[in-house]
């Protein structure tokens, strides 16, 4: 935690404990970084990540010229929101979202050799447990078009807002409903591939996960 | 389209219909904007967004700093990234996601008056459609603590990924399961507030939203 990593605003939903960081991480699906190109323009970028210890983990193109950038040392930012519902108060002003979200600032390093095949796999493993060992894992030619960045947690910050909605005194009177919408993510049927050869079966790391 | 905006890579999945982008930014609940510190560090911040028009509206706090620097014209990145399965392909390599996402670069603008109170109005209505005329609409103080800024819809890219995995013709044989698992953001049972009084109902945009 750092002066760039302290919240200014709404402090209060500010968390210090590492575990609510690594929780976070550990929820989301896709992140965003922040890339900068040579002109000073910023870019948003969603990417796959997972977080393999005291690191974020992420990749991209080697083609890609602001990966690149990122490989080359650029300071960036990557942040993981998890959007839990939307808050509905007496007054608009205080009506929000429930929401965590975690913000890791600070300089990427590209992975080679046994550290960059690990971190794929943390990445394929963290989106589908199960998956890395009964797909096809990387070849040299693949793991070459392929820029593996590694991001350590020095700085970084997460704000949970989880309450109910905090109208002010004057507004409790008014006649209408307040409270919060819970929203959440769900898994549909699976859709094989409609080249699929064979019967292969639907790998239980799937089917236990998929809904109706 | 400009040659900021075009996508090198995996160019096969960038849609050029400005239709497409309107709806993307329509189905999304949360953007991420890059901004940057005087020190050229870069932020990555989420936001509650609407698109009105030709415009992405968004706001945050005229105490913070770095929102009060894309009032002052810091060029900005507006991402918006919607997450729609999981990519079970034969190969790690061409495993990835189902996702719709739609990035906006620009200098954004500061709104005031009956601009600023409209677009927090848009805002509102996106997240919570029907919302704006039920709840207490901001006063003078609420508004002098906001920082409304429209993002002009000038350049802009979209990628959609949606299609089945696309393995190479010698991964076909291999014996493993292949296709996707949609993912879909779903709504649960309406939580009202705790210090609720009298028993005003639950609105009908609340409740036909719900889920059980």
């Amino acid at each position: 935690m750092t002066d760039r990593t302290t919240v200014r605003r709404l402090p209060e939903k500010q968390v210090r404990d590492r575990p609510v960081l690594d929780a976070v991480l550990d929820a989301g699906r896709v992140a965003h970084v922040a890339v900068r190109d040579e002109g000073g323009q910023p870019y948003v970028v969603p990417v796959a990540y997972a977080r393999d210890g005291d690191t974020v983990l992420f990749h991209g193109s080697t083609a890609s010229r602001l990966f690149r950038g990122l490989a080359d040392g650029a300071p960036t930012c990557l942040t993981v929101t998890l959007l839990d519902g939307l808050v509905a108060a007496r007054s608009v002003f205080e009506s929000s979202m429930h929401y965590r979200s975690a913000m890791v600032l600070g300089t990427a390093q590209a992975l080679t050799g046994d550290d960059k095949l690990r971190a794929l796999q943390q990445v394929s493993e963290h989106l589908m447990p199960g998956r890395w060992a009964d797909a096809r894992q990387p070849n040299r030619k693949e793991l070459a078009a392929t820029l593996v960045l590694s991001l350590p947690l020095d700085e970084w910050s997460v704000k949970v807002s989880d309450s109910p909605p905090d109208d002010a005194a004057e507004d409790l009177d008014l006649p209408v409903w307040a409270g919060v919408l819970p929203l959440r993510e769900v898994a549909g049927a699976p859709v094989p591939a409609p080249d699929l050869r064979g019967a292969p079966p639907l790998p239980a790391y799937v089917g236990e996960w998929a809904g109706p």
